[in-house]
């Protein structure tokens, strides 16, 4: 039997048999375009007739070096003769003939090799009967100069340029700007300009026949698929060079031939607002391309609905009918043909993500797809939309186009912000506060003492630091939108200005921080605030939390955190960072005071003066959270972190002792050198706590064991609190958690220090706390000792920020600006480590900390704190693990929900939907 | 049938029967004494007569709070009947008074615990029966107040200073400065007031019933396993407390009645030099503790083979039976009353590191022990002495003595040295070179342009730096004797001294640092300087080359380093650093300006200058080898460490600016200026090289990827080198390792960098190298992933160092003199990971490595080239793990080959001997 090359677009169902049910190989076999057309002509949406050649027949065609694989061009005029008897047409017949488009289409859509050719079937005889048959002959020649430019540039390859010249000319020569103005005489020349070109260039005429122009056009097609554009484009697109595309052959249709034709495009439901009605446009009398071109104003469809009402109810009626075949919002386009509605292609619509929601949510209420479906057709990113501020699309396109785009940087924390540039927090929370001004604060990095300004400001930018910085970190917690190490950006602070590029922008001028794109512009770019209170976003996440088994947990320091967090979804608090309280104006003095002393009173006066803040702010989070686990991690960072900085201290110090030969009075000088004194006494303590590497120095649970009194203040506020609030009638459910442990016997050091604690302040109070204790695993040796940790902890929370650069050996501080943006760029790394976990070395870490504490602690709780916590592929790698929750900021717990829920979809383990 | 509580000596064969032939169980039941006082029995060694009361009646006593368990009371009046009957006495009897003395004796040794009553059986009848029979009576009253003193003291718990205090005052009374010097009279009076204190205190009369001395001794005894001291040294030995102790009843002999009488001390074989001659003292008509005191001059055994020669013939045969018995040198007491030669004790002789090696072979050459054995007999720190010159035993203890122990500090690197303080390197060699002079070099910390210093030293001091520091790699490397971290010394640079605890040292001073000990002392102790020549370390080595499977490979930079490595034994290079040959005068200032450099051209500038030395030296190492592996290991430190340090920078530049207004002319003005202005431009570049964790930072790998003209010259100097080498018809067997490699991809991109400068060369020359492509697995996810990286790297080598960092989170450079010492201390870690291996954490990810690296290349080369390459317990979990090598600096090699052997034979698993 000979094989079947070519299939009409009601063969589908053979095609389908042929590919054993298999839609997927249907699509391989026909294309994406021919399989759709077909699957519309199967559910007799109206689509021109036509037929489609195999992605196999093209193979054969490339494998023996070009020629039609046997029969398959008696299958091609087979395929013509039933467009000719269905259309009552005949392919070059002089008097009635039938024209037909051929293109490619292989199985994944590839923009860089879209060949085309229009209009087969025209020559000089068969024009003259078009122009008579539509009795426009500016139509007919217009039509027949594309022939003869496609096939000269896709078949013969003759460059496109040759051809645009001569239209050019004609419009300069007819005093015209647009092809539209040009008439049919303008037109006509033009042709005959086309095929003198043609024959010059190709030295063949231009060929009348047909069959010739089919043949050869197929031809092209099929070489297409190994041209220089299409290998490139499959090489960068990651597809196989060995799929061949299809071809397809359809039937001419025609709107722009009258009044009683139309074209146009519709989307079959809103794509900005979701909201159920068809949206789209259309022109009368005219040609698909011109409809997108923007020459002609479009006409709304709603228009069509009045002025062919007949026509637009057919329309309607398909729309629906595709939306129900589909299940999915369509995109197509239409062409009116003397008053006949022809569908030319449907596709899946592009939507923002308020209308994916809502169209997801809608369509499922309409009982179109299952709520999964619904959970799976929104994507992560679209729900962090809702998050945040954007600068509105035509705005970001002009400041391009002005050339306002001043740099970029990392995007470390999402959202649009604009305001006046101020250098140092102090200015930023003066501006903020007191004249009301919105304020982008701009710094080389920023410390834990800027935190006052961060939160005055709109957004934070800084020249300096990588995706885990302290800025990036503050902002994604606050949702302050941030862009961070722009490194083209050189700030100077004595002169108070940046410099970028050449241009100088002052202290208090306007600029807008794109965060999610990590882009700057200068000046005000507007903005769209999107709500996150959008009732369908609601209803889609709760949905969500229904498939999903991680729990969704918030990293939160301050009860206002907390608040946010439960509003956004969070179920309890995953990581509350203890030593960030120590931060603030009123306590850091006291803090810095315990590390700078060497006497043990004053290290208890100090400690003491801290206890009252850090039972406050835990009693806080304790009345928010009401019973909801509250995770505390005790103090974690390196104790410089607290100090002066170093060098910025050796420079002071430095212009203090050059400023004493300038003493104006003996007055002067004696202060200067007080101050020189005391800033040699800090010094000298910031010098004792340097650390070559601080990362891995003295911080975590080795300042529990160096400081006991610093555990023991802290374990005392946080059962303080707990008392505090049981007796006001409230619940409790504190988790204490110790970081970078290493080792298991820093654990049972540390615990011993805490339960001993602990139970004073119960005795003292005559109150029992139900609290647990547990661990950080964030260093390579706690993973590969998890079972012995297990024994001690019963929960363990992964500190993947930390583990990532202990298992790579890199610093996030220093790499993110530096060497580890080549290695992505190179392809040396497929992705940032610090944004999405290596699945293969920290997630086998983490795979084994898993067994290994599992198998000691069946129960035990695990977790994962870090940055990668609302980071969707991270979620589906804590969700295969089996994590009990993942915590990240308030702000990305509503799309750590959607995440989590992929996962467990994805996975086939999602819990059955109520 | 009752249980037996009690042996006899010479019912040791019950014992053992008892103890299912387990010779551990015997000692577990009769303590080690009571087991060996048996063993020589049955070996007809000439022991006094006694028995040994069980462990385990022990126990049963402890656990019946103190009651005797069933029937052994009457045991001990068996054995004491067996004693009578044996020697024709009877313990108690006026006529013919048996005295005996009463010994506690557990399994383990336990110097806190040895409570010993001596002369039991004494009373007012059987004293002045003693009087009679010896004719001595000051024997007889000074035994007795030995009776009462020890009761007094072990049983009844009376303060020993009462009883010391009277024989003070007698002596004072009787105008004399020793006891010997006090006669019977006052032994007399001594008794008299010894008893008024006993009734005193215990408010009981002494007791005069030989019965009861003997019953509350054993109780005594036994009660004492409970003591404070015996649970606090079991507590610190790792000793279980469930054990007890055995008690040993012996007959008492007397050396000290007569000119026939004699007691002695003896070696059976030189205990300095391991000579197979007898060594001892003894003093005739002496008790054995006079021997030890020291009070009298004693006398050499040879005196005794010609005073006593019967005698003494029968103590040559009784030593040479003692030492074929245990087969093992012996160190034997012996007492010899009347006449009659009696044992007292056998043990294992305590040796010199020398003594031990020629021992061992040459008991193996009689045909007493198997190679084997006498492989296990020496310690891999015995082998450690011969490497290294060590202070004067009696020098030490003089310096001890007059107070002349400065500090100690971390011993890095073993050896003795003596030299006159120098502050600086340049100083140093100066000293050295020029002056003849011996130098230790002193500094806060040393830096890699110190080294030029350090290799003039005789030592280094550093006030800072861990057992990985710069100070303590070098040190070791070159075998320079060093301590580092000796926090207790400050160094004043501007006024070059140093203070310790008030005292002052000036450069040009000398001191004496101990780097086996860490000990530091002012002036000049004396050295021995043994012989790694050693013909019977070289015999031992051989044969312990033939039990290991592990190759021992060193670490050399150098020719001179690779020659003395082969010295030692090794088999290959495993490490040869290749930044090291940067370091050196005339090679920095090329290296550093191809790192400070925006221009590539300036950069391959500075890099062909540096091409010929690299050449140079790798030529040298390829020709000492002659064909051995050489690993190279690619550059691997940070860049900044070749540059200035920073704060070192900015305190110049500050003190260079105040230096202006003290400008005396114009034109020193100008060159201040010039200096402040090239200081500033270095201090840019540094700051710019600056990172917050450089241990994490662009170093390793990373640098050949963001400079792959570094990776070229490299491998260019390789190549050229083997070219070279071959040519002059040399062997060559390089192979490259690149370092720090975290993902494969890195691998992947420097092996193609690699090859296509290896094959250029090797075209140029038109000659082919074999060489090898491989990689340092130092960080925990290149173990993780050691599947993937095998595929790309025929060998691997594990970099423990680096490992144990990231896979702890410590960095050594701050934590080996902070936290990790309190760490240690505190019992948190067992031991120092950065010293030996952690088995649980780092153990395990090498363990994860070699199953992945080899169950995708079976026949991967595997080594180590840390600082655990030489460290014994370390090199077993390399045997363990079946690590093709271990690396270490050449002074380790001799170490690491008995290690190696070591390993082999305790895991089972030693390859037959030759």
């Amino acid at each position: 039997m000979t094989k079947k090359w070519v299939y009409l677009f009601d063969e589908i169902d053979a095609a389908l048999q042929y590919a054993n049910d298999d839609w997927e190989k249907v699509r391989g076999l026909l294309g994406g375009k021919g399989a759709n057309l077909g699957e519309m002509t199967r559910i007799n949406i109206p689509v021109p007739p036509g037929f489609t050649i195999t992605t196999e027949a093209c193979i054969a065609y490339l494998d023996s070096s070009g020629t039609f694989p046997d029969r398959m061009w008696e299958q091609v005029q087979d395929g013509l003769a039933d467009l000719e008897k269905r259309l009552y047409k005949k392919f070059g017949d002089p008097e009635n003939p039938l024209l037909i488009s051929c293109r490619s289409g292989g199985k994944f859509s590839m923009p860089g090799m879209m060949d085309t050719v229009l209009n087969i079937g025209l020559n000089d005889q068969t024009l003259a009967r078009l122009i008579a048959m539509s009795r426009n002959p500016r139509f007919a020649y217009d039509s027949f100069r594309r022939l003869i430019q496609m096939f000269g540039n896709v078949v013969m390859g003759i460059d496109d340029a040759l051809f645009e010249d001569i239209i050019s000319n004609k419009r300069l020569q007819a005093g015209v700007k647009h092809d539209t103005e040009l008439d049919a005489d303008h037109w006509k020349a033009v042709c005959e300009k086309f095929k003198t070109v043609f024959s010059r260039q190709s030295r063949h005429p231009f060929p009348e026949d047909p069959m010739e122009q089919l043949k050869r056009s197929i031809e092209a097609v099929f070489k297409s698929w190994n041209g220089k554009r299409a290998i490139d484009y499959r090489n960068a697109a990651n597809i196989p060079h060995n799929l061949g595309t299809a071809v397809t052959i359809q039937a001419m249709v025609f709107g722009n031939i009258g009044n009683d034709c139309a074209t146009g495009v519709a989307l079959t439901r809103n794509g900005t607002t979701g909201e159920n009605v068809i949206e789209g446009d259309y022109l009368v009398n005219a040609q698909g391309e011109d409809v997108v071109a923007g020459i002609r104003q479009t006409q709304n469809l709603k228009d069509m609905s009045r002025d062919m009402p007949e026509t637009y109810h057919e329309f309607e009626r398909i729309a629906k009918n595709l939306e129900d075949h589909y299940r999915e919002m369509q995109d197509v386009e239409f062409t009116i043909e003397k008053g006949k509605l022809w569908m030319l292609q449907t596709r899946d619509g592009k939507r923002t993500a308020q209308a994916a929601v809502r169209i997801a949510v809608e369509m499922t209420m309409e009982g179109m797809i299952s709520k999964k479906k619904a959970v799976m057709r929104v994507t992560p990113e679209q729900v962090d939309f809702f998050l945040h501020p954007q600068f509105d699309p035509t705005s970001l396109k002009k400041a391009e186009q002005d050339g306002n785009k001043l740099a970029s940087g990392l995007n470390v924390s999402p959202g649009a912000a604009v305001g006046q540039v101020a250098f140092d927090a102090d200015i930023a929370q003066a501006w903020a506060t007191k004249e009301n001004k919105k304020v982008i604060m701009v710094r080389p990095e920023t410390k834990p003492d800027d935190v006052h300004g961060m939160l005055a400001s709109e957004g934070i930018l800084t020249s300096r630091g990588g995706r885990t910085s302290h800025a990036a970190l503050v902002a994604r917690q606050f949702g302050k939108p941030a862009v961070v190490g722009v490194s083209d950006i050189l700030i100077d602070m004595s002169n108070r200005s940046m410099t970028v590029n050449d241009l100088e922008i002052k202290e208090g001028d306007w600029i807008s921080v794109d965060g999610t794109s990590g882009d700057i512009y200068l000046g005000k770019l507007s903005t769209i605030v999107p709500d996150i209170k959008d009732p369908w976003l609601i209803k889609l996440l709760s949905w969500a939390d229904q498939f999903r088994h991680l729990g969704v947990w918030a990293n939160a320091d301050y009860p206002g955190d907390a608040k946010r967090a439960l509003d956004y979804g969070a179920e309890g608090i995953g990581l509350c960072r203890s030593e960030h309280m120590f931060f603030e104006t009123e306590r850091l003095p006291h803090f810095r005071k315990m590390i700078m002393t060497d006497f043990p009173l004053e290290r208890r006066e100090s400690l003491e003066a801290l206890l009252p803040f850090q039972r406050e702010d835990f009693a806080g989070l304790f009345r928010v959270m009401d019973g909801k686990s509250v995770v505390i991690r005790l103090i974690d960072p390196p104790l410089h972190e607290f100090l002066p900085d170093h060098i910025q201290l050796l420079k002071n110090l430095s212009d203090l002792k050059l400023q004493i030969r300038d003493a104006a009075t003996l007055k002067h000088l004696d202060d200067l050198l007080e101050e020189i004194r005391a800033k040699e006494t800090l010094l000298k303590r910031v010098e004792i706590l340097r650390e070559s590497n601080p990362m891995l120095g003295l911080r975590g649970v080795r300042l529990g064991i160096v400081i006991p009194e610093l555990t023991s203040m802290q374990v005392r506020a946080i059962f303080e609190a707990a008392c505090m609030v049981i007796r006001e009638g409230g619940y409790v459910k504190p988790k204490i958690m110790i970081p970078l442990t290493s080792h298991v016997n820093e654990l049972k050091q540390q615990r011993q220090v805490l339960e001993d604690e602990a139970e004073k302040v119960m005795h003292e109070h005559d109150i029992r706390v139900d609290y647990s204790f547990g661990t950080m695993i964030e260093l390579p040796r706690a993973a590969l000792t998890a079972d012995q940790i297990a024994e001690h902890a019963s929960f363990v929370s992964f500190g993947t920020n930390d583990l990532t650069q202990t298992t790579f050996g890199i610093s996030r501080d220093d790499a993110e600006t530096g060497f580890l943006v080549q290695y992505m760029e190179s392809g040396i790394l497929p992705e940032n480590p610090f944004e999405t976990i290596d699945r293969e070395g920290v997630g086998r870490l983490l795979q084994i900390a898993m067994e290994k504490g599992r198998s000691v602690r069946p129960d035990l709780e695990c977790g994962i704190c870090g940055e990668h916590g609302g980071d969707p592929q991270s979620i589906h790698l804590c969700h295969d693990l089996k994590l009990t929750y993942v915590s990240c900021s308030p702000f990305r717990v509503p799309i750590a929900r959607l995440a989590a829920a992929h996962a467990a979809i994805r996975s086939g383990r999602a819990k059955p939907s109520i």
